[in-house]
């Protein structure tokens, strides 16, 4: 190296370690400048304290046994959880519930005819997973809060048992009254399929796995690689969660008492008919027993025949019994009490129960809190200590109906809503992409975290990496939070409280067929989930992330005009919804009219023509648009505020009507047929299940052709939306 | 019945009568009102002449035998064509050429690794199919013009094998230079695999039926049901038909010559590499053995398998060998010479072999065309003769390459274009919709056809139904006539010498998986295909009335102004895929650049970034939009132009300009790398073999990213259309 090439390169280190040295802090919400540099500052010991081994180690203890709800091993996790974060110096006590929870004394499934077969319902142990051989304490493949029923009928292929499904089959001159629904899994939540099946007039619902959606036609089957085998069938609830979670006997209420003696009859939420899952295995001899039409296209899997609807000739005698006992449901809550505001709360939680050994699902996304629960409490040893208090919770009986954390939010409903800031949740996380979803007051908070974690792949910010995989997708623009649905336990804290929620883990690679099956193993999740845990401890470290600025900002860093932003594009959905819906009638109803129908319907096969339907008014959509109108300014107002510059007092009464803001979006009365559902801008949809039904009064009144429904339910909204955009300028400082 | 009540139903029928007696005589286009009523008149006549019966016997009759070109049954089909031609009173004779066929003499295909498997390629006999047995004769399954060879590699499934399928091969990291590749049927025309294959240095080409496009997943196999069992495999011409179809070393002449050597070598339109079609049933255990990366969701067929690409460890060897020979093609020519303007003629042909059988293909067409033959002849039976002269065309060798019609259509090129009007092809037809395709000056002619044709099934009139299905389909608007690509007898008169053609028949309904297999049987066609020949007879009605109608006609009912306006449609089409081209490489290339391919990634798989592409230049397209705009003058000019109004001779001279206007299309250089094809409005797609490609030169120029080549071609079709425009302003009376 010569003399000026040597000079040229230090000078050009210099100015490298210079644009390093003054490379601005990046802001936090919440924080000024200053506190956002000591808030990284700790979020680089709290990184610095964690240990992947423990992740390793935790997830293979726990998943050694069946453990899901009223189970010895459920005991044991939870106590095994507790007397960790005792060990850890957090405040901690279990909290049990007894809850409705049937398991299943017969399952019988036989076909009778046109030949004679009885479906195995069982997985089998498989090479290679270690705990796939255990009998004892395992579930069975059944769903919970299925009714008992014994009935024999003729076999229908209904596709995957939505609405329109059935809207095909009467099309195709095909009704399932008295007959039993053969039912594949997706497209709506396993609980949608036996509702709409016994609206339909159905006696009896089969669901299965058909590779096509998650099998064989996704990738190499289990053991040789991730994917469902052709014994493998999904486990889950079947309850109507859509109109409440938790205990179908104490809705409202918490299931506090264990000496109740049960009637299931009294339970809305358990199903009107049999429901069972099945494996492909199980389903392929029935699906070639069928005739009648061939199934839709769309309607077509991948086992190797030909898809026919039915009924018949295939008939199936399907036998359920269940046991209907109370479980004790055991939440472990482990407290560290804030230093300034002890009374206001960030909850974290996930659940620690599975339907057997549940690896993947919950307790990827449980060892991934419980290491965040650690790590914070390392930083504690130092003598730091949050500014709020933080609650952990690790909930039991979230499969069967997200029964620990509803029976517990429902006992502590009014000292939540008076603390709670904000509940976090995780579930089963896996290799990929940031998943962050919930309410629109978090967007800011949940991007900045994104955008201050690493890739453990890619050593780029994990958002920058989501982002990347959206605008290959062809999704560009900016990043926006989606609206939460249900299916995991922030339903009660989003939905019912009005509590800020956010959902978050990694996926999107790796992917597999273990699901709610007894493959969800240690052995299944090391070979293909995150075989090194990197995944998981991206999730403890996001978790952790979100917890400390939360629990440490100087001002909670809640963002009016997300929310403002979201309710106006959901509310242009709801118009072009109801606009769409009106065209596509009309266009229907002259294309039945006009007999078009009818001409390009093959005379060979069955064609109901469907009947015309009413046509599509015209709503009163303006008092939502003069509400958004209102909230729009009042939230513009409310961005000119720097709370950085307010008066201590101010800033935090401020901060106090900020958070109880949230629930101005509660209505007392609920929703229409689900009064537990109480949040006017989202709702589990009452025929998705999981899937999020934004401003949900407004939008199932439409697209269930409900009109003066409809223009109520816009005029409800929009009174929940203008009192929250009063409220605001109310009190802003 | 009150006497007020009959008093007014007797008003109400003699309404309906008056009304139906005075209802006006539909307008056809080329007919003054009276020779309009009379056409009709004549047409009604053609109807009542007709006869179901003879369609199934000679279906029956000549699908008894493999009557392939070159076979003892093809000779003798070509004579009882031509017998019952002269019996209706045609000069009747047959032409003979003799191009080059090859047939097979050693087809060898065995997997050699990782275990070994002998592909059956033969289809069994099934019960209830009476010439399913029958081996004398019989051409086994093979691709037409496929190279000789003997080559073993490593295997590599291709999905379609089209050039996207490479590009996407690529960014998995996987090269099938010096492999043998495995596709599946469908998305393009079989003879491009091995193009495209041979482009990307494979060694060999299998190509299967995946039961996912044709088999189980459709429907029922055969013979249970109509769709293609296990066992069967599709035959096929893999001839470069895209270049020039024909016999391969004659191109641009006739052969006439039965005493030449022929050298395949010689012949550029042979395949590079060896190809053989398989069945699903031969394709199973080599896909099974595949490994490597799963293939793209979009790739996956219906075996009950996860589809790899590999490629290996699967190890084919396939070992083709074939005996080059000449065989003489019997093409049937019968003529009615006409009354009033005997040198104009009016071609109607279909061919008359068929792979094995073909009842199907081609003779549901073959006898629509003879049943119309015999209807005329009946009408003349009473002293009436067409205006125009008629000709019949009975083609051979349609299958392997069309090329009865292209050898004929070559040593009559001169007088042809002299003479002929149009030419209307059919092939074969099954049960369903109207299918008119073709040139854009015929479209008036082919809708008013179809207006005045009654559908067997619904009773509307045929055209009344598919705009039925379109509507149904979402896709309402006027009929606007599709234009022709290759695939059948019309290509060398479309495309080669600028004779305005159409494509008719009727199918949508129905189905099956019979194609170019040997349960392509009369056997097959009557449970499943036209069980009663109504459809066929439709196919007789409708070419009867687009040949009366065009003999008769007073003018030809040429309409320039739907020439103008599918060029109009096609120009805006060319510069929107420019446009489309620049935005999505613009995009692309971003997506490079920034790395988001990259990050967006599973690091866990195979991907290598594509190469960014050179930006899309802005293209001159004013030459052609002037062009465009100068039609558009011209054409409105001549609709002003009333020929019931002209005296004779001027009407007479109008007509032939309108004729000859046609080739004005024609370009002498033809198309880039293959001056064969010389229309500059369409041709098949070099990358699609049968599917049209509109504006070809310019298009596919775009396609290709050829910049210079794309102006030069805008250049050039726009002088075709200039002249074109200005032929029509110095003609115009």
């Amino acid at each position: 190296m010569g003399q000026s090439v040597a000079m040229k390169a230090a000078i050009l280190l210099l100015c490298i370690a210079l644009a390093r040295a003054q490379a601005p802090v990046p802001s936090i919400a919440g924080f000024r400048p200053e506190s956002a540099k000591q808030q990284l500052d700790l979020e680089s010991r709290f990184d610095k304290a964690l240990n992947r081994q423990n992740l390793q180690q935790w997830v293979k203890h726990m998943s050694a046994k069946p453990h899901h709800v009223g189970s010895p091993a459920s005991k044991a996790t939870a106590e095994f959880i507790a007397k960790q974060f005792e060990s850890w110096g957090y405040e901690t006590k279990i909290e049990t519930f007894y809850p409705l929870f049937p398991t299943p004394k017969t399952r019988l499934l036989e076909m009778v005819a046109p030949t004679r077969f009885t479906a195995r319902i069982e997985e089998s142990a498989v090479e290679g997973d270690e705990t796939s051989g255990i009998k004892d304490g395992n579930l069975p493949v059944y769903h919970a809060y299925s009714t008992g029923g014994d009935v024999t009928g003729e076999l229908v292929y209904v596709n995957y048992g939505l609405p329109e499904d059935y809207r095909k089959l009467r099309e195709m001159g095909i009704d399932v009254r008295g007959k039993i629904v053969l039912a594949r899994y997706g497209a709506s939540w396993r609980g949608i399929k036996p509702k709409v099946a016994a609206e339909n007039g159905a006696i009896g619902c089969l669901i299965y796995s058909d590779p096509r959606d998650d099998g064989y036609f996704q990738g190499d089957v289990y053991p040789k690689g991730a994917y469902r085998p052709p014994q493998g069938a999904q486990r889950g609830s079947v309850m109507d969660m859509p109109v409440y979670p938790g205990d179908p006997l104490t809705p409202f209420k918490a299931a506090t008492d264990p000496k109740r003696t049960p009637d299931p009859k009294q339970a809305p939420t358990v199903t009107k008919i049999p429901v069972m899952p099945i494996s492909y295995g199980d389903a392929e001899p029935m699906l070639r027993a069928l005739t009648g039409p061939v199934a839709p296209t769309d309607w077509r899997g991948a086992l190797p025949l030909t898809y026919h609807v039915g009924p018949g000739p295939a008939k199936v005698h399907l036998k359920l019994e269940f046991d209907w006992r109370l479980a004790p449901a055991y939440n472990v809550v482990a407290r560290m009490t804030g230093a300034v505001k002890p009374d206001q709360w960030v909850l974290r939680g996930n659940h620690h129960d599975g339907w057997n050994f549940g690896a993947a699902d919950p307790l990827s996304g449980m060892v991934a809190l419980m290491e965040e629960a650690r790590g914070i409490a390392e930083l504690a040893k130092s003598g730091w200590r949050p500014a709020r208090t933080l609650v952990f919770l690790a909930w039991d009986g979230e499969e069967p109906a997200l029964l620990g954390s509803t029976e517990w939010a429902e006992h502590h409903a009014a000292e939540l809503q008076r603390h709670a800031v904000a509940y976090i949740n995780s579930d089963g996380t896996g290799r990929g992409f940031l998943r962050v979803d919930g309410s629109s007051s978090l967007e800011l908070l949940s991007t900045q975290a994104g955008r201050d974690l690493t890739d453990p792949q890619t050593r780029v910010p994990v958002l920058e990496r989501l982002m990347a995989s959206r605008k290959v997708a062809g999704r560009g623009g900016d990043f926006h939070i989606a609206p939460l649905g249900s299916g995991s336990d922030y339903t009660v804290f989003q939905h019912h409280l009005g509590i800020p929620s956010l959902n978050i883990g990694f996926s999107g690679e790796g992917g597999g067929g273990s699901y709610h099956s007894n493959y969800d193993s240690y052995d299944h999740f090391v070979r293909f989930i995150d075989p090194d845990f990197q995944y998981v401890m991206a999730t403890t470290q996001l978790g952790g992330r979100l917890t400390l600025r939360l629990a440490n900002a100087e001002w909670l860093p809640f963002q009016t005009a997300s929310t403002a932003r979201s309710i106006r594009a959901w509310t242009n959905e709801v118009i072009k919804l109801a606009d769409d819906m009106r065209t596509e009638t009309a266009r229907r109803n002259e294309l039945i009219r006009g007999g078009a129908f009818k001409l390009a319907a093959d005379p060979r096969k069955t064609f109901v023509v469907p009947q015309a339907e009413a046509e599509v008014p015209f709503l009163n959509f303006a008092p939502l648009q003069n509400a958004v109108g209102k909230l729009e300014r009042a939230t513009a107002e409310v961005a000119k505020t720097d709370p950085a510059t307010l008066p201590v007092e101010k800033r935090n009464a401020w901060e106090e009507a900020l958070r109880v803001a949230e629930q101005k979006f509660l209505r007392g009365e609920g929703l229409p047929r689900r009064p537990w559902f109480r949040h006017v801008l989202h709702a589990p949809g009452f025929y998705t299940g999981y899937g999020v039904k934004t401003l949900p009064g407004i939008r199932e009144a439409i697209e269930q052709r409900l009109w003066p429904e409809a223009e109520m339910q816009i005029a409800s909204t929009a009174e929940a939306i203008t009192t929250y955009a009063e409220w605001l300028e109310r009190a802003k400082p």
